[in-house]
């Protein structure tokens, strides 16, 4: 079967990654994923919340957001509704707790990372391309930091889902809109799970397509993981200047 | 394995489920899972929202929400912090889309049910409590607008994890707290899935443990079937005055 | 006369109050009246807000909500609306500024004690039900924390109003509705008043009606303090586990 | 006994009422009374709530505030806080209540008064201040709208308490912090009662002291009808342009 | 060309200045222009915000409000919508600008002077009323806390707009609302400027019609500087009592 | 004199359109001035707000963000903190104010088009590249619509300020932090202005430093529309869609 784009089932969309866009961040990556184009930056604050002083402990936390007209209709902006929507938790969220299986806070040391995921434009599967850019920019925060060993494993994510009864990786906006399972998979670069979410839009899912669609999804990201590796192998952009006194932990100023 | 309460790895807590507690609502119930208590009810209201008029479909939509003291500390009000968290959102969007595959929209005809659930006591597993026992209410405000074909199959919840390397189902507060991973899973009455949302807490999983997790859900959610099931089979309860002009759609005001 | 649900004028609806029904908190009680069901909790925290630190005195708070459908149509919830709304912001009020007439908050010590009364069922009286539980969830607490001597008076309260020209006690809902004028009173066990809020709804109302209806309220608060002495004379529950360090100005943690 | 500014007991700080001192409002009232400072202004609008559209009656509502420095210290603005506090709505919501009880909402027509009551300057008995300053606003609005039928009863209100063990009337700010009772009393001009509320702020008081209390706030209250009579006796202030089309219901444009 | 109001292009309205108005504020001014009537209050606390502590510096903000009825039709209260307007942010952040160019921060010590301009009537020019009054108002508050040196220059404001093709002084409502360019000028009482702001309204305005208007608004703030300076001359009104301990920096208590 | 760039006083930074860059916007461009980087979209919805309606007038609207980490050091989002920021405010409505100067909105029709300006990344002048980019977006968004004729003069802004004594051109943010006086300004592309906005930050400017900035941002400003005109002179971006049914008044749908 050829999909309407004339991928092949099991392939992923055009994948591209740049490093440094945004260059007051200590990491930051544009990612493009077909027409979904998400700008995700890394920002590294000394210190953590309150709740987590002198524990020796880093945070990691993530926000995502859609530029208002990323999609093909304009949405109102959240700021101006005044409150966060359903969805946006839900995604930020996620994007939280799956970086944070790619990192060992023990080794980040007391300072927080705080990831934004915003989204430029969309079409489809923009949560798992936010999740597959922010680890290429924690990567790089944590190399900013002097920090490169708090990056445990590498994460990366991608959807699937069955439209019109086949089983297929990477949706679409337009495969998206009439899946009737559509699910969206986390895993670190070793191949494990981080996460799994599916969610049948029609009707109920069995195991099989179960099976089926954690086989695509499997597939993909170890995929996506080359692309991450292939962009990360690249020299490092230069970031912000740092701060002449250490963040706390670290080892050497100059052992970036 | 014994558990901290004596269970067996695949065995359920206690689960009740009263019918009717919330007199004035259209349909209600208040299920207890061991020492999780949420009350659910289902509010018809005759008409649809804007951006559904016309279209000859109904809407179902959740909310849930939890007492401050329900919890071993008290968490501040959502209405007094002035916004909603992530978390409500979360669990509020699943609980609908979860129900939703319970019902035939068309059938529903142009009515909106609200779903509450409202945790009174939480020791865990408040979410799948919620979807199991707001599937009840939901059934008794079908029949109550009198449209018991609404309800095109039943649907309940069930929360499994792995807690010390041991996977396990229906997690009290103490095991959730302390699990790997940890997984909700909506299943319909027939067996088939809903929605699957696995999550690595620590260390990521493999598909070995992503199997038997699902075993153990599948497991419990025919149990929790049969529950609702049995509750259901008793007398209705009276429910409030059904409005003199029928609803829109019903074919006849005695036909519950 | 004999009133709808064949009460005489001056006759409490069923009361009852069953303690430690959130099993959680430190103090709670279930309390019925008629249809209306209030939940009520005291929780029990170290420390005192900012404005009073160093005072020696505690401080007892209250809030007050209703479920969304705990009436006859649905109400949206302000968590949602995101704003409190001024019924409930008054309620609160009176809720915490009858409680703290009960308390001698030297003796409290620099503990504070928030108070949470949420409306499960309405049916009238759900302002007065509340300050009846909760005062019975207040003194648990007290008890709790070992200083039973910081309750220095119970506390009670009841609805009285005019319907159709005859001034009754303990309205419920349907006669709440059509009443001229309606009075919540607040009284100590001793009989002393602690609040009158008397408002015409309709024509004003003169001296001798208000004479009627404090009689009345007073006679009823009389009965609503042998419920509540009659409730706390039955063995405590057990309460949540106590901390181990006793909380500041505790005599002994045995003294309960 | 002589009170801190000379008065008796028994008598009211001066009391002034400035009619049209906002031009562009229907109705306006800058009332003082001693330091207390409040403008109120009454707008009408044509139509009314929703809810209440087709019913042939009107609505009147109520707002207060206060000028972050109209007390001693400065408060922060409750716009730039997001929120009404509780004293605010509650207060709104008593003003609200005791103007609608002047008012045949019939004879108003399907016309809508919101009056507006904002504290220049604070000395206590704001909320008395506002009611019967509210109410003068209130009766040139109706007049201005050639209803003057409408206003059934004048409407005024003090505040009473029990300061150092000493039933007075119309409390300063200095007296209101120290009372041990203080009570709002809302009348019509015929001497009936439209709202009591008394408090208990520290000892619960007997049915001697709220009778002693309630016979200085009728007496205050009746030299209060007499000084808004007095003000209403004065050629009406112009108010601003008529609309060319008679509002609904409205007799004749002249016959104002 | 005669005004509407009579006046000629180049003269202001009148302008009257009353100290003291809000009595408890360390420095008040009641100031009119025509029917355009604003409160101005300026209150000081000891010490700044965070981000200022150890630097030596005081701060001075503003902030700028209506009363609903100001207008000519009622305005919804910022309060109760929840948010301040873009229009209200914009103006108080105008006369905080405004203000700190007459102030010098280091003379003023480590105190917070806030601001308050409430807008009692509204005829256009509230803005620029705003500044001129609050100019007076720091003045005082100034000398209330013992550092007169403190300010370092006197500030003013006024409108000019072209109406009809005519450059005009001091615009009221109906010339503000109808003009082709209105322009807002802030000056210090040495004639230099502080805030320029001209906008087209309608056509594009050119470099000959802006000196024409920047001529006018330089003659009226002139004139206004006059006026304030004839203002401050009268002796200080009483003002609140001054704590006992002096304010950090203070020379003396007596030196007022 | 050279600045920290090596540009010369009266030297733009390097300026960069990208039209089309949000391809599912009517209208788009990514404007980059230097490490200024914004992206504007053009919106356009049929309808025209409700107070609007059945004037045969067009409606333009503006609002302006910038990314949490657009900047040296991260911010809060406004939808986080749930309003936006007096700034935010500010500079939307100047966008807003600005563009209209560019519309005949008969011509446009009952049309909307909305802006949306979001700084991606932020290093002094991102208001007035902002407007300088959008004006880019709402011509194409013009022309998609079928009324190219609506554009009656494009509209273009650049920041202008003195550093260290010195008047310059297009600030960068380390200029522009460090200016004793910056202005914005916005002209047509006739040269005629739309808004000037001069700020003194430290001392007072006279007119003659007034005039210099004025000189140098109208020499600015005739380069920035040059810019624009080269940009607006490639073939236009495809766009999304047109709807199959005409908007109202388009004259035809080929027109483009």
């Amino acid at each position: 079967m050829i999909r309407v784009d004339g991928r092949k089932t099991d392939q992923l969309r055009d994948i591209t990654i740049v490093r440094g866009w945004q260059e007051h961040a200590e990491g930051s990556a544009l990612i493009s994923a077909g027409l979904t184009r998400v700008l995700c930056a890394a920002s590294v604050t000394e210190g953590v919340p309150r709740w987590r002083k002198g524990s020796g402990l880093g945070w990691v936390t993530a926000e995502y957001s859609m530029l208002p007209r990323a999609t093909h209709t304009r949405n109102d902006r959240e700021s101006v509704r005044g409150r966060i929507g359903g969805r946006t938790h839900e995604i930020s969220r996620l994007i939280g707790r799956s970086l944070r299986a790619a990192i060992d806070l023990k080794a980040l040391g007391e300072n927080t990372i705080a990831i934004d995921c915003d989204v430029l434009l969309a079409d489809g599967g923009t949560r798992t391309a936010a999740i597959t850019g922010a680890y290429v920019a924690l990567a790089d925060a944590c190399r900013w930091l002097g920090r490169p060993s708090a990056i445990v494993t590498s994460v990366c994510a991608v959807s699937v889902g069955i439209v019109k009864g086949v089983p297929m990786l990477d949706l679409a906006y337009a495969e998206d809109s009439t899946a009737d399972t559509d699910m969206n998979v986390v895993c670190t670069g070793a191949g494990g799970f981080v996460e799994v979410q599916g969610t049948a839009e029609g009707t109920p899912f069995d195991r099989a397509a179960l099976d089926e669609l954690l086989d695509l999804a499997t597939a993909g990201c170890t995929r996506l993981t080359e692309i991450q590796n292939v962009a990360l192998a690249q020299p490092a952009p230069a970031g912000p200047p740092r701060p002449e006194r250490a963040l706390p932990g670290a080892k050497s100023a100059g052992s970036r």
